[in-house]
């Protein structure tokens, strides 16, 4: 199970400054439907979903595993950052450069470079590859751009009739026009649940088909999201209440940090799941991610000693898949002989609580999330447990988790700058 | 030449707030050698940098690349983060997946993951492989790590005398327990300058090697370092006084932002640059790196409504590599039809300008730095840029732009915990 321990941060909040209380009936009011806000089908959505709605996906999954060595995944944001997270953490940060026989996977649609849409035609090269589209609207800018490009070159490799069987698309079940395209062509479909906004739908079949295409077991990563309610969300409400309660101390920047590479994607995922449901009427916790031990010797200066304006929250995994172990090495006389035959997971665990003793003796409170492993269970318990804690960390410091008008501005310019009519699309 | 745009901060500080005059004065010491501080080697080194270096360095380049697949580089902090960002820049992100003659380069040794030494090992497969090993002391726990483990490897596949002829070591002079061990072992080895610190070190051997390996032009990347010197450096202060008169203004964070996913290294070893010089004495901007658009659906919301404690830095390359045009597809029925038949690029830069419009309308001031373009020659004039920025604005600030006192407190700890003895090793 997910633990928050809250040990690192009493030196810095009295217990009664949390105001466990009050977070626990935010909870309640949230789980019975009682805020008055709309987006919030994603709590209970891993409990509801359906068998068929995996057997569905596993089903799309390996049709596009006998047809492709490549699926291509066009999103951005909430269609994008869960589905890179899950691969990441669960398989590998090196995915596509591994021997498996499940098909590589790009992302794209996630910028507007022509540099990276050109390399990542070449790197497909002359494979054969399928697409996943994911978009609430179909008339966001970025993912359109990606689906004009891909879908003419499926067209040209396939043509039409070939390309139509090759896209999937994911996207809400009535409104926009994706999903009228969709009718239209007859493109294969999963639906994003009109109420589970786009950061929160990585369990939705936003995130559920990239993952089964890379072999995730899908039905282990929900079943963790829905075994983390109940006696889990104690730990993610104490996590949320401590947060908020830190920032009231002048706390303005959290450091989420990790101690392995793989959760790399998942750092990215958790600063729009805060960022985008915390930062709005001049509030908001800034949310930054480091990998450690790498970023101690970049931000570890600023952490130690710097303004004392930030905090931290520490992701443990506690077991490895590694059993790597240091050779000795004696000749190498550089004062680390006593490494030599201890697994590489030892020092790791020693650098993790250094580092936690020497910020927390520098003026940083440190949080720290245990997470048993990083299985698709693991990942299910862990997305689930954030977007609680977000939801409620919110609704503490009084703004609306669920919803982002300040990522209009810049879309709304750029439809004036490229003469553009028409409504901007909603991710 | 690189060019400094203040235009988007004057809503936010008055041109008299910027004290131009005393970073002019600053620079003047610091070029004068009468900071009194050590550490300032970097700001002359482009410009005295001899042709033999280069020649040692292309002609151990062309071996490595001669006798292996793979080149393995370990180091951490200033040892790691300036190779990588240049790797991304001028070659590519997908550098190891592109279809090229030169070798692939894996970076390890920048943490204490066993996972990810495991898939490094496994991705090297059974190809032919060289180390370049790169450590000021050769005492920091990680590359020491890593070092063992890839020589035992070295070891094994190509016996001692053929391990030996493999490993390639940046290291000072003459003092650390590297050296000694490269004198003893005969390595083939290249000088850290003693008055360069890590961070400050890219456009040495520790950045030159790892770049000439993957088939980059580093005479170029130091024609453009040598360069930015004298007209550039004009630009490079403005920046910092820039910056500082935003942070005497409650500007509190400075979020670096690139519209292409290359520059993403180079965004860490900005952090790393900035941080590590500035984060002391309980001052310093903190710095953050997003990339957008895609990050304009992540923390884009924060930076048009959060806190208004941000300011931020935009990096644009004026030129692109890319071709690519949208193809048309009206078909599609998603209000952008009008993009159909443009270049990407005309897109990416339409939204530049509309997200510098929206923050700025937001209350978050921007900076924009332009680069002509993703070269070789831009690379080290963009590295001598920030350097000379970094060093000014630190002084403004009153601390020590060169020193990282805060970085020993961890590894004192990590030595505490596994009862090693000796002294923790500088990078």
């Amino acid at each position: 199970m997910i633990k928050t321990d809250l040990t690192g941060i009493l030196d810095f909040v009295g217990q009664e400054e949390l105001g466990i209380d009050k977070g626990r009936r935010l909870l309640r009011e949230l789980a019975g439907g009682k805020t008055g806000l709309s987006g919030t089908g994603w709590l209970g959505f891993p409990a509801a979903a359906s068998p068929s709605l995996t057997a569905s996906v596993r089903s799309a999954a390996d049709k596009i595993a006998a047809e492709s060595a490549v699926l291509v995944v066009i999103g951005i944001g909430g269609s994008y950052l869960g589905a890179r997270a899950a691969l990441d953490f669960i398989r590998s940060p090196y995915y596509n450069q591994l021997n498996k026989k499940t098909p590589d996977i790009y992302f794209v649609g996630n910028n507007l470079s022509g540099e990276y849409l050109e390399q990542v035609i070449s790197l497909i090269g002359n494979r054969d590859f399928s697409i996943n589209y994911i978009s609430k609207s179909g008339s966001t800018m970025e993912p359109s751009v990606a689906f004009r490009v891909f879908k003419s070159l499926l067209t040209a490799k396939y043509g039409d009739r070939g390309a139509r069987d090759r896209i999937y698309v994911t996207t809400d079940p009535e409104k926009g026009k994706l999903r009228q395209l969709c009718s239209r062509e007859g493109y294969a479909s999963f639906e994003i649940p009109p109420d589970i906004g786009g950061r929160y739908s990585v369990l939705t079949a936003v995130g559920l088909l990239p993952a089964a295409v890379a072999g995730i077991d899908i039905d282990a990563m929900l079943a963790g999201a829905r075994d983390m309610l109940g006696s889990g969300e104690e730990e993610a409400l104490r996590y949320a209440c401590a947060r908020q309660a830190l920032y009231k101390r002048g706390k303005k920047i959290e450091i989420l940090a990790a101690f392995e590479p793989y959760f790399r994607s998942m750092g990215e995922w958790w600063k729009q799941l805060f960022g985008e449901s915390e930062g709005k009427d001049g509030l908001g916790i800034f949310p930054a991610h480091t990998e450690f031990t790498t970023d101690l010797h970049s931000l570890g200066q600023y952490i130690q000693s710097g303004e004392r304006t930030l905090f931290e929250t520490f992701v443990s995994v506690e077991t490895t898949r590694a059993r790597l172990r240091i050779p000795r090495d004696d000749a190498l006389d550089d004062g680390l002989e006593r490494l030599g035959g201890k697994e590489v997971r030892i020092v790791n665990e020693a650098a993790k609580m250094a580092t936690k003793k020497a910020h927390i003796d520098g003026g940083v409170p440190v949080l720290e999330i245990g997470v048993p492993s990083a299985s698709a269970y693991d990942f299910g318990a862990l997305v689930q447990f954030f977007e609680v804690s977000c939801a409620v960390s919110a609704l503490i410091s009084g703004v609306n988790p669920f919803d982002q008008p300040g990522v209009e501005a810049y879309k709304k310019n750029m439809y004036d700058i490229l003469e553009l009519s028409g409504k901007t699309g909603v991710t």
